[in-house]
């Protein structure tokens, strides 16, 4: 693995071996002191074009474990707002002596680009509206952890799928992985053909979910009622909202997922996010050994 | 001790213990390699609601002194700006594996609220005008440096109060320790009742310097100007700055402090706050100590 | 050497031993673990009042590189915001047991005023037009790894020298090595006055590039043209921007050097900053080398 860019080109065998991989950083991260020499001496730089505090400390908190140094380039306070191109900031980066890339852009394909560039190993921390990699990963390790296997598995994936990174990217694992999806949304944040895509989609969450073993919340951009695609926030709770009442329709042992920030009372209810099967926090926790699995198989050697 | 939320909590005792082990990071502090490995392996998470670097640089400082990890979690570009609760942001810090929380935040008794929801140990960086406990201890220990003991120590307090944690927590420490404490200010700037607080107060600073053997400045906010709460800047110098003629009235012996950032021409002239017993660039030094004492105590077994 | 704040401190010898020492440090660079425990111990803080992630960056890679910690003080959301004076924050971050202080600002000679406050070392890592005095020395040692020496050596320094910290610092540098240095710019960019600075000035590049080892672009801040210096960007380009035309001008193993970031297309066309004969990118992979070897000389002892 030289890039991570798309979770579609591991493949379900190598996405199978970042998921075997991150079991022993798990080991890893519950020790007393909860650091493996693995990459010392590397450098992991963060360059994040779009805020994400949550991914980058994610990220940086994998990287030190594994004793690597880090570099936070954040792009609010940089050159790029001097006129300096995207290539020309990453082959600066790069310059300074930076073994992996860490890459988040509003533009989809960006990451592409940096990797066409540089030397350094690119990973995809969210692109526009197209693909984040890692989540996908620990979205699939976090079912995994409590259920077994993703093989024949039913989730539904419900909200703004046309805008969100998460769902390209966890339909891509999920379904590499055996599992059956489902897309619930209204009909303006679904994409506008689903060919080729192996999925269904469904406008009715309360048909869906008796159905569903994984129900996966998207975040609800405010924006979207700007943009007229929703008629409120209300609205949209009222028919694709996770309330307290809908969650009963769920088996008992489903699990209730989020990527994270939550709007509670929006795309989730204040409640149901505490429910014990919302395995919320899991996925942040297991997201750290997630990407210590990433990080170790594209600038590590030997045994972890 | 599981978190430090009042100094209030910790009583006479538990203030004295934290100032005799200050004494032992003060030596740590002025060696060639400032640096025990007391807590390798944990990580200490600034989590810092409004901005001060000041006080997030000492706290990071103190927590790599001892060998821990940081993790720097900048409010202002995170995702509490897209609608995440602070109880949903401090579960995301702690589920990423974090073992102390150092928490600043603009309303009172936020630092309360992450404690009941967190297993780590928290520590309150100072929440609205309500109390920065590790200012009032790097003060005492300050003092009883300079001076040998808090008891029977006449300190006036001078300034806005009325919206002052330090000087919140600061009648806490002092008064414990022994101290007797006059709070100097208009009528405007105190707190509407006193009742409880073993202090007494005064309109006069001109009366009460004199008999003082602490004066210790507060901040003027020049907001207050506008809420109507002073005539003017000018006016409060003219009745409650230090100036040089009223440095004058002090004892020779006497100690200024002021806990930064200061206002010079203000609350304090600007040749007073250089003048010889002043002691604020001391307070800023021997605050890593504290801080270190106390993510010792908090986190670190065994001796220093 | 106690603080680097001008680079015509150094002197030709002092230069050249900065140079040599550089040597040894782009070697440790190129290391597995580009690691040397020379300053196991030491904090370096960074001070940028003025925005450079990139210059910043290079700083602290420098610094860890050295094994020693960093504490980055950026002015944005510091307390002098809220009032505090240059010397107090200097003295504030020095209190917390810095010994070195990297400083930026708008003002010229700022970084002057801070080693006259404080025991750290202070290095100017550029004050307003005046000096930029590392940059100086990465662009001579780029120029000597890929010449030999500046002995004779031909440089023309092309645009905005009038508003530039470079131009200043790079021709104290080059010409204390012993290059001849010309200044290309139109007048409302060259300073008022060129007496007593060893260069020579011209307005026309096409007659200068034939006859030079070395063009040195410099970043054309789009400003001057709202300031009326320049008629348009256009305008500059056509006069004064390396074009492919242009570059075609110049000896085949003449360099073409920029500081960055650029702008492409203003001050150099997008596919000259690609030639072979470019060595852009080398002066920033040299930069963390040769701020390694001033650090190292400031607070280190014996070798490297």
């Amino acid at each position: 693995m030289n890039h991570l860019l798309s979770v579609g080109d591991l493949g379900p065998d190598g996405i199978a071996e970042v998921l075997r991989l991150t079991d022993a950083f798990v080991e890893v991260s519950e020790r007393a002191i909860p650091r493996v020499p693995a990459l010392r001496g590397r450098t992991v730089a963060t360059l994040f074009f779009e805020d994400s505090t949550r991914t980058r400390l994610s990220f940086e908190t994998a990287a030190k474990r594994l004793s690597a140094d880090t570099m936070t380039f954040a792009a609010g306070a940089s050159s790029m707002n001097k006129g300096e191109s995207l290539r020309d900031t990453a082959m600066t980066v790069e310059a300074m002596g930076v073994d992996a890339m860490v890459v988040r852009h509003r533009a989809a394909g960006a990451p592409w680009q940096v990797a066409s560039w540089v030397d350094a190993a690119v990973i995809n921390a969210g692109d526009g509206w197209h693909e984040h990699p890692t989540q996908a990963l620990l979205d699939a390790y976090t079912i995994v952890q409590s259920r077994g296997s993703l093989d024949g598995c039913r989730v539904a994936i419900v909200g703004d799928v046309k805008h969100s990174r998460v769902a390209r990217s966890d339909v891509l694992a999920f379904t590499a992985l055996g599992a059956e999806v489902t897309l619930v949304a209204p009909a303006t944040l679904l994409p506008p053909s689903l060919e080729g895509w192996p999925v269904q989609a469904s406008h009715d969450l309360d048909a869906v979910l008796p159905k569903t073993d994984v129900v996966y919340l998207l975040r609800m951009q405010r924006e979207r009622q700007r943009e007229a695609l929703l008629p409120s926030l209300r609205e949209y709770t009222h028919h694709f909202g996770l309330t307290r009442r809908r969650a009963d329709l769920l088996d008992t042992d489903a699990l209730i997922m989020h990527p994270g920030p939550m709007n509670r009372g929006v795309e989730i209810a204040a409640d149901v996010a505490d429910l014990p099967n919302a395995v919320i926090v899991d996925q942040v926790r297991y997201g750290v050994a997630v990407r210590m699995a990433v990080l170790f198989q594209m600038l590590g050697s030997g045994d972890v």
